[in-house]
Formats: C-alpha cells, structure tokens, sequence
C-alpha cells in the first residue's frame, strides 16, 4: 500500500491528502437543511449531513488527490450514526480510487492493540468466516506505550499490505511539553523517529525506498522535520499543520527528499471549508465542492513552487 | 463523579473496576452458538454474543463492584455491530448503577480531542437539540500530544461533572521505551504524573479530596506507582494489569493512601474468563457468570487482604 500511495503521488504529482474531518458549522446550510428535514435535528440527520458534504468534496477531488484522511473523531462524537457516516466515506473513497488514511490515533497494548489493527486494517475471524470492520488502508498510532503498542499494527499490515503512520512530533503549540523534552541531549520525538525507523527496517515492501511504518510530523514545526528527514531516510512522513494551522509552503521542503518524495501534507479545513475563506467566497455555498477544488489546486502549486525553488 | 465513583467504592469495599474485554475466544461456545443461529457468523453475530456474554457478567456482579470498564477495541474490531454492542453494554451498565469508565485510550488536539470527549463524555449539538453518542462517565486518555490533547476534555468534564484518567506509566513489558527514560533525572511517567497532577488541580469538584483528572499507572510496576503516588496526591489512580498480566495483591497497596482510598485496580480475563482457568473451572461453562462473580469475590479479599497487612 506504501507503493500505491507513492504510485499516485507520482501520477497526480501532489503530494497531498486531504483532511475528510466534517465538523457540523463546515457543512452548508443547505445540505444540513435538507438532511434534518430527512431525518430531524439528530445524530442521524447529522451523519446524513456530513455524508452528503463529505461525497461533494470526494467527487470534486477525487481526480487531483492520491489519498484523503477522514479524522474518526468528528464521526464519533454523532455516536454509532457517525460511527456508519465514517465507514460509509472509507468505503466510498476506496471505490473512487483514493488511499485513505484512518486519522484514529489508536494505541494500546498487546491483544487490545491488534483488536484495534484488526477492526481498522485487518479481518476479524468470526466462526469459520473474516469480515473487516472499517478498512482503511493506512491508519495513525500513538507510540506512548513503546512497541507492545505498535507492532501488533505492523504485524496485521503485513499480512494485509497495509501501512501505519506513528505519531512523532505533533502540529500542535503544546506538542513539546513531552516531545520536545531532552533525553540524554536528544529530544523524545527524536527517539521516538529513530524507534519509527528501527520499526520500519523490518516493515519493507518486497521493492521500494519506503517502509509501510510511516510517521507524523507537523509543518509547523519544519527544523525539527529537516532533522527527522535525516533520522529516518525510508520513512514516509505524513505532514499534517498546513494552512490553518499555519504551515506554509516553504516550511514544507524540508519534509521531502531531494526526489520530491518521502512526505504528504495533509490540509483539513482549508480545503474542506475553503468557501469560509475570504479568497474562496467567491463559488458561494453552492459552490464549496469547487472551492475545495481550487483550493487542492492552490495547494498543489504551493508545494511544487516551494520544492522548485528549495 | 469522581464522588461518585469513591462513595461507590465505600459502599461496595471494593476498590474493583471489572474490564469488560470480550474476546470471542473467552465468550462460552453455547452463547456463540445461540447468537450465530439467530444472525449468522456476522458481525453481528459476533456483536450479539459479545453482548449476551456482557449481560451475563454484568447481571452477576454489578451488587458487588463499583464500576466497569469496557475497552472499546474489543468492540471496534466487529465494525459497527461492534459499536452497537459497546453502547449497549456501556447504557445497561449505567441502568445497572455502576460507573462506566470507557477505556478508549483516545488523544488529539484542539478541536479533535474536543470531539472525541463531546462523542464519549457530552453532548454533540445538532441544529436546536443536543445527543450524547457513547455517554460513559470517565474516559481514558493519551497524554502524547500535551496539554492541548487531554484540556478539551476536562472542560467537557466541568460542565459534564464527568473524569478521565490520564495514562502517565502503563503495564506492559514495553512501557519503559519512552516512559521510563530520563529527563533532568527524572522518568518521563513522573513528568506526566506532574503534568495530571497540575491539571487535576484546575479541575477539583466542588468538596472531596480528589480531582476528577485521574491516571493510569500498571500494577506491574508498583516501585514506580509508589513514587507516582506521592508525586500526585489529589489524583485517582485506575491500575490495570492485576492478575493475568501478573500484578499480584501485595504490588497493589502502593497505589493506595493509608485511608486505604485513592485507586481503583482493573481486572479483566482474571474476572470474565475467571471458567476458564483451573481455579474456577468447576463452574464450566454454563456457569461462567458465576465464576466471575466468585473471582470478584477472591479479588476483593486478596486486595482488602494485602491492605491489611500493608
């Protein structure tokens, strides 16, 4: 799966995922009125809204992007109706094409770990049967447990071609209250990406430059992506903290071998919402699919224009 | 509910949480049976005898235990059915009367993390009304991303009167990868148990001695739950791995104040599987409800036994 996903960078020439995270003030009034007359003002008729955004932005998109990144935490707080809304845009995406990333920050330890492995990337045995409860084709881990946690993860990816992102340094202002804290000289995220590296090692594809134990590394923080470029060399790293979180093109190329390959940025709200935007107002409600178009678009030239003048 | 959760405790003599972890591997052949008879070997079978299992359990032994704690990968792995069955177990717990402490281990940033806590411990608004998703009483949580992760959720704890406990020092073999490295001197679980203590101390209710921010700490490291117990006084302690993963009575009195309050220790398999092992094999498989409640019961006295003699 690590391979199809650099196969369809390479094809659309964007290293870019987009961010499926619906939050409800995202939606368009229209879309959320005639899902709540459908359903009434509930969990249902929220799921139904967030379903019917979500497919307008797939088949927007769909054409431009190697893969999308649905947040599972913006369908779970709708509870199980959310909980099927999720399912429901994995689904979709994987039948036009897209690798999806299953944002779900999972990490346990031991059987617990691999019951979650199973449910998002694997089968669950059932009698004589197996049956795969989400099927996302890549999905983030936490590595605060240490690796009883996460191989359980690399274990079904093998089995299942299937891939995971490990979280190493996190976009957000608090992210080095533990990450950043120094451990003989070196900061925790460096440990935790030479441990994602020691992982990857035994998690190549039978050909290729990347490990299918990828990383997370926030855009807002690009020194510390230059070093953990170097620290983990056959290391994909999925970049989220474009845009909204106020990474910006130019901090990104340190994230990228000098190929161009390596990462993918991952953008949310300024693609999903692009319409909110001053710059997108323009295609008006009505239009936010398209807007979110020409934001991809956008976005798509901002990295190549950042990585043309590197 | 950290009130709660202690006054049940007091009621009960009972510092017993029960992990409700079905494994199909644990749930009686006959309950199986009866549940892929009536909806095949499907998730749904699967859910339906994950259910079945619970309710017998439950209906066993809530008299004697304060709370439960479902871990929902355990669920998560059957798909949606899973899901259902998790929030069905989770609603007959809390009709039954027992705090439920959902171990979902979840952790993100800013408006994620919100959404996560709004799905397990609010109300998710939609248009004029409001729904809880999953609607347990605490919630674990992953302390990776800083304090940006783990504050949404005690602002919805606040207004909710609900808890979490967040994880600082875990019980399995790996945990001392990251958490046990040091930083100025001191292990990363101590600089994580200052953290849940100093957040615990924003978040107090309105009388008792202990904040509605607790932690994690693993009975299989009882050195390091003695340091952590001093380090954060006012904190709950949940403590998972007594029993099967090897953490024994006398490890526990550590976790302890000398008033003999302030943890709660987990036992999963110890209690759910209780037919399965030697011990309690007697009861067969028919009897497995009973067996579990003769666990609790052993479990009780083996706790109230080593504190005693602390």
């Amino acid at each position: 799966m690590i391979n199809q996903l650099i196969s369809k960078i390479k094809e659309t020439n964007a290293p870019i995922v987009v961010g499926l995270d619906p939050m409800l003030k995202y939606v368009p009034e229209y879309i959320r009125q005639q899902a709540y007359a459908e359903y009434g003002e509930t969990l249902e008729g929220a799921a139904e809204a967030i379903w019917q955004y979500n497919k307008g932005i797939v088949d927007a998109v769909y054409d431009l992007i190697p893969a999308v990144k649905p947040q599972v935490a913006m369908y779970e707080q709708f509870g199980i109706p959310g909980m099927i809304a999720f399912k429901r845009t994995v689904d979709y995406c994987k039948e036009k094409g897209l690798v999806v990333i299953g944002d779900i920050k999972r990490g346990d330890i031991g059987s617990t770990s691999e019951a979650y492995a199973v449910g998002h990337l694997g089968k669950v045995r059932i009698g004589d049967k197996s049956y795969a409860g989400f099927d996302e084709d890549f999905v983030t881990v936490n590595p605060y447990l240490g690796s009883d946690g996460v191989k359980p993860f690399t274990s079904i990816c093998a089995g299942e071609k299937k891939g995971i992102f490990v979280l190493v340094k996190t976009s957000n202002p608090s992210s080095g209250e533990f990450q950043d804290r120094l451990i003989d000289g070196k900061p925790l995220y460096e440990l935790v990406g030479e441990k994602v590296r020691d992982w990857g090692a035994e998690c190549m594809p039978e050909s290729g430059d990347y490990s299918y134990v990828g990383a997370v590394v926030g855009a807002t923080y690009p020194e510390q992506g230059k070093l953990l470029r170097k620290v983990m060399p056959h290391t994909f790293i999925l970049v989220p903290g474009y845009g909204a979180q106020g990474g910006k093109g130019s901090d990104l190329v340190h994230f990228f071998h000098e190929d161009g390959l390596g990462a993918i940025i991952n953008s949310s709200r300024g693609i999903i919402a692009a319409y909110q935007q001053e710059k997108y107002a323009g295609y008006g409600e009505k239009g936010y699919a398209d807007a979110a178009r020409a934001a991809v678009i956008d976005m798509r030239e901002d990295i190549a224009s950042a990585l043309r003048n590197r």
